[in-house]
């Protein structure tokens, strides 16, 4: 058994994926959950995702070894507040932010010399439903989650949380908060915000009923992410802002070049541009993807 | 049955699942098909999308009752020409452009005084496959049809197109082409236009490898409809270039405003965007797709 007793603070679709996985590989004896939303905790406790819950999350991690943060991030400063005196000596924290250097920042300032027994962590899983009854304890199988470790962390607390996560069948990589957000900002916040503002910019024209009643597959797919939740989304965005506005910025530029080969009627060139695209993409697929379902 | 001799001019996803709906149902003869590719012909051949194949577009048609032009819209004016000295008198020709304006100018030109013959269309059931391996009698089952029909279309010829695709599975409606334009201009090119752009910005930058490795499901569905067929994205753009190109100002003056949000960290208004996009979309969901696969 890897840890005796685990705490999830935000028990949602990633906290009760977590515990459902642990749970399932025997990796871990009495999890305890808290949230803020009774219903939902409830959900997760009939679920089997926790074995008890907890109103507030300084009791929670009370004698917890494990630690899993998996709130929307907006709330994570008040967490580590919250947890910091309550925290058992050598009990180790991980979190599932989308972003990382805000979460450590948050993290260093409320648990000063503890910081280093916090390993940040993201996993690469989410999806557009939310809360506990989403939860499965599949949804990391062959997922990747990116680990941040810090300088303060020991080798062997980063060796946890890395078997924490190996546990639940997720594929672990390593790299700085800094590179973590840069890459993320590219591959994952902007495709987001770009999905949301479209749907936004079509449902806020006169004749939106028309044109929604027209859009097809592609238009679903290619908003399926817009169905995001919004909380977690705005925290992501302002957490991440810099790099995303750098995004936005580069992208309004690609696309100001589109335009012109439009107005131009270069038919070649977008031609190509088409064709290098489908060819990238065909070729991540089939890097990536080959062999595995979602 | 509603047609002896069928002829395709471009036996391709949307050519040759046209073909065989109407073989299944029995609504027609003999179903003749053109096109570039002899070995793509020789698949639709073998797959019994067509009964026999011509080398060309005016030998195709003759004798035909129904014309479908399913090629890509760059080819649609050289088509258009080849055919006219052959059409049998009364013979009734439709297509299956994307684009409509530029479809129904090539036309007139080339069709002159037989422009009456002319039903424009567009089936909404694209695919990011191609070719006559990826067709299937099933493909417009309780997909829209958009017919564009012209003033000198009598109502028997738009009558018999319309159940020609209503035939194939497809729920009809009516509109102009400059409508027609309009409209998928916002919900289908601009996201494709879009999609290309974000793997192709991607896809140049020198850590590309890295940041694709860390693209999960939401890239992965985002970014569905740029593996779309370049020679025929290409023939869009071009033809609905203006309309498109409003389209892009419009969607960047939106991301213009969401990099403010960001730059002013405007948690509230942009949760409040991310909300109303999430709403729109499941409204729409709810409306447009419940019951239906895809």
């Amino acid at each position: 058994m890897l840890f005796q007793k685990v705490a999830v603070i935000g028990v949602g679709l990633i906290g009760g994926s977590f515990a459902l996985a642990l749970k399932q590989a025997k990796a871990c004896g009495h999890v305890v959950g808290a949230g803020r939303n009774p219903a939902n905790m409830k959900l997760a406790l009939e679920r089997g995702s926790i074995d008890s819950i907890e109103s507030d999350a300084a009791r929670a991690v009370e004698d917890a070894d494990l630690v899993l943060v998996s709130t929307p991030v907006g709330q994570f400063a008040k967490v580590f507040q919250s947890i910091n005196s309550s925290l058992k000596p050598g009990a180790i924290i991980t979190d599932a932010g989308s972003t990382k250097r805000d979460v450590v920042k948050a993290a260093r300032k409320a648990l000063k010399k503890k910081i280093s027994q916090f390993v940040p962590a993201h996993p690469i899983a989410g999806a557009e439903k939310s809360g506990a009854a989403a939860a499965s304890a599949e949804l990391f199988r062959g997922k990747r989650v990116v680990i941040t470790p810090l300088p303060e962390n020991s080798e062997q607390a980063v060796e946890r949380v890395n078997r924490a996560w190996s546990t639940c069948g997720a594929r672990t990589s390593q790299m700085s908060p800094e590179q973590h957000d840069e890459v993320f900002a590219t591959v994952s916040h902007l495709p987001h915000l770009l999905a949301f503002a479209l749907v936004h910019e079509v449902a806020s024209r006169e004749n939106s009923a028309e044109l929604f009643s027209f859009a097809a597959g592609g238009f679903r797919d290619f908003t399926r992410i817009a169905s995001s939740h919004p909380e977690m989304w705005r925290d992501i965005c302002v957490a991440n802002r810099d790099r995303l506005a750098g995004e936005l910025s580069r992208y309004s530029k690609k696309l100001a070049e589109v335009k012109k080969l439009l107005e131009g009627r270069d038919a070649a060139a977008l031609e190509e541009l088409f064709r290098e695209a489908r060819e990238a993409r065909e070729e991540w697929l089939k890097n990536t993807w080959s062999g595995r379902k979602s």
